[in-house]
């Protein structure tokens, strides 16, 4: 595939619209994705297991008889750690250690404190009961992302982990298994699709009811994820994944140009976009991305998603760089310049930050230890990594003295009246001390 | 109204049944609604503040010529301090101030440690930097809930909070907007509806796009919400409110009686629900509720919530009363026993926990310091009270060293081959030394 990257500079006139149109991304929600996936949750709610069966028989090309044959417990999931390579495995377990010591910091405490009257307040803070893992199957099935979805969980305390994923005319992948039993995952279920988030948000009689289903899969399951939100909690529906890199001019351009193509060689809506204040660097980097392209596995993907979504934006110095970051919001940040820590305080939106010229947004997403599950398309402005935190909920703890109860009584019946909610204020009332 | 409270024992052949038809609740989503609120989403987008003004102008009967007319700085929001009694003042005041107490206990700081090969990892927490809080207007506009809103996104260090609130043939409610100078909103709107949630969520030239929205509002607020969800973030949709009192029979039955309608006052689609082991017990509550009903303002709507939505509920024990609790999972909780910590651990799922005799949920609702926003319709599986961490986000730091680069690398390279990324792998190659 021939063609050339978008490059503008942030000086431009059209420069916010062009930057705009590029930016521009609208989840397809098709309408008659919307009617099928309506109809498989429907039967799973009303069949259950059976329908699971059916449904996956048919989109997956099996031939179960019952659901106990699409079960796998904690042993079965266990024998793929031998189908392995020795060094997959020990990748998998240094990967999985990292992460689980980063997350270890996530996790937060109940607190309370005592008022001088003897009121105690505070918040409980407890894991969620059961959590469901969606892995897609196939190709698109990445172990990384088992570990960075069941984890968190783990640490956190969850008590019980499933995770769903198809396998499509039977066919198995080992480390994508092999994650799940380094993760902790405790049963695996080899369906997929819509009915799979289904049975996790409503339950069958193979399939326990979860409190949060997290994990990435295609149109269906987003769309189903999105249809049953509210019976469960849920991570994020992703967008395509993007990537921006600030660089001052100074790293190798082949190394940037690989940097961008680890994002492009995801899908063609992955956005990878340089900003850099050095425009012959910029040539530098084109060129290595014209020299280097047609080395790739997945040149095919990375030069549609380069050409039609990535840009090299030139600047007139940082602080302009700057700028252009926090307006993207960008899931990825690479700061590829001498002193990234004097740029940190100024980024205001970024999913995950690599600094400096050695970390690229590749060790991140494996193995350094904070998660590659991102919020995209700007919406880090108010969302976070997926993390412990999204595994813990939390309890207001209200004790009143009976001193405490009597003050904020009078308190409580004042506001309560001004809000004509009498009721309260005499529920209020009758904790004031005569 | 006439009617009874339904009653219930645990160990009724058909109690999950009766319980799970008593609790079902299924939000309306009307699809005219729906197309209503996407036409005006669709011209507050394309027109801005001609389409704001318009729409204000026919829903509200008001005659504003332009925006400015609309628009509440900081010293015309503090007019209405001098509008309210001196007792409301001083009320609104001291909630404030005990509200802002609790919840900087909640605030997040930012983290990182560093191996020993000198990479650094963390999270940089930041504050979100600009939300829309949408307050309903008439009888239904709430100033505790103004206070509950704005002051955790204040303390997280929110820059600027924008309020829209509707003013219905131009009448302003001043506790209102003294809650608003007090918690310390930056500007008031006077618009309401779907066409305010537009308007924060996209922007216009008078009303700066927000990164997040949070407030109730009615069937077309709650709508446009979901709509605009993704473009902006959002505190939740809530259902109606629901109270579940555990006692163990030795309160006063006036005080129990009370407390239900205090969540039934609410609407006739609230839920107050008692469990007891003690039938002569619940028997007084009966007796409390029939001779207080007739003496409430709200009769009408507590009667209704009581008659169709309550229940009392007979139990073996204390433990089957925490089992019913977990199952039910309420918004609030009330445990008017005598030793309510010993309770405490078991308890799963509750949004807030109002331990002991004389903390009242109007205590918590009001004044005692902890959120009441809290999840609905069995949420609190999966979340939490509205709080300073719904106000602050976290991106991800990776800082490696030259060696830290090399080592992760290596483990980068092997994870991503047996993903078939091998642009992946080969970034994270260029950091491997030779």
């Amino acid at each position: 595939m021939s063609g050339s990257i978008t490059r503008l500079h942030a000086n431009q006139a059209d420069f916010e619209q062009r930057l705009s149109q590029l930016l521009a991304w609208d989840a397809v929600s098709d309408e008659s994705v919307v009617g099928v996936v309506d109809e498989v949750i429907a039967a799973v709610k009303e069949r259950g297991d059976q329908a699971l069966l059916d449904y996956t028989n048919r989109f997956d090309r099996t031939n179960a008889n019952a659901m106990t044959e699409l079960v796998m417990d904690k042993v079965q999931i266990a024998q793929s750690l031998s189908m392995i390579s020795a060094e997959e495995r020990a990748a998998l377990e240094t990967a999985a250690h990292r992460i689980r010591s980063y997350h270890e910091h996530q996790k937060q405490d109940s607190w309370s404190y005592t008022e001088a009257d003897g009121t105690v307040l505070g918040q409980q803070i407890t894991a969620l009961e059961k959590v469901g893992v969606y892995v897609p199957g196939g190709k698109a099935a990445y172990p990384s992302t088992v570990l960075m979805d069941v984890i968190p969980a783990k640490v956190a305390g969850v008590e019980q982990i499933v995770m769903t994923s198809p396998t499509p005319d039977g066919e198995i992948n080992h480390i994508v298994l092999a994650a799940a039993a380094i993760a902790g995952v405790d049963q695996v279920i080899t369906v997929g699709g819509a009915q799979a988030i289904a049975a996790l948000a409503y339950g069958t009689d193979t399939i326990p009811q979860v409190d949060k289903i997290v994990g990435p899969g295609n149109i269906f399951v987003a769309t189903a994820k999105r249809q049953v939100f509210g019976q469960v909690g849920l991570d994020m529906i992703a967008g395509p994944s993007e990537i921006l890199v600030i660089c001052d001019g100074q790293t190798d351009p082949d190394w940037i140009a690989m940097d961008l193509f680890s994002q492009a060689e995801h899908d063609e809506d992955a956005q990878s976009i340089l900003v850099c204040p050095d425009a012959d660097f910029i040539d530098q980097v084109e060129a290595s991305i014209k020299k280097l392209l047609p080395t790739l596995e997945r040149e095919a993907i990375a030069s549609a998603s380069l050409y039609n979504r990535g840009a090299l934006i030139q600047v007139e110095d940082m602080a302009q760089a700057i700028a252009v970051c926090n307006r993207i919001a960008p899931e990825h940040l690479e700061l590829s310049v001498e002193d990234p820590e004097a740029l940190l305080p100024q980024i205001k939106h970024a999913g995950a930050i690599f600094m400096g010229r050695y970390t690229s947004e590749a060790l991140g997403d494996y193995c350094a230890g904070p998660n590659h599950v991102l919020p995209t398309s700007g919406t880090v402005r108010f969302s976070s990594p997926l993390g412990v935190y999204d595994f813990q909920k939390r309890s207001s703890i209200i004790h009143c003295s009976e001193e405490g109860a009597s003050e904020l009584g009078k308190v409580a019946s004042v506001l309560a009246r001004g809000e004509s909610l009498t009721a309260h204020a005499r529920s209020a009332e009758y904790r004031i001390k005569k």
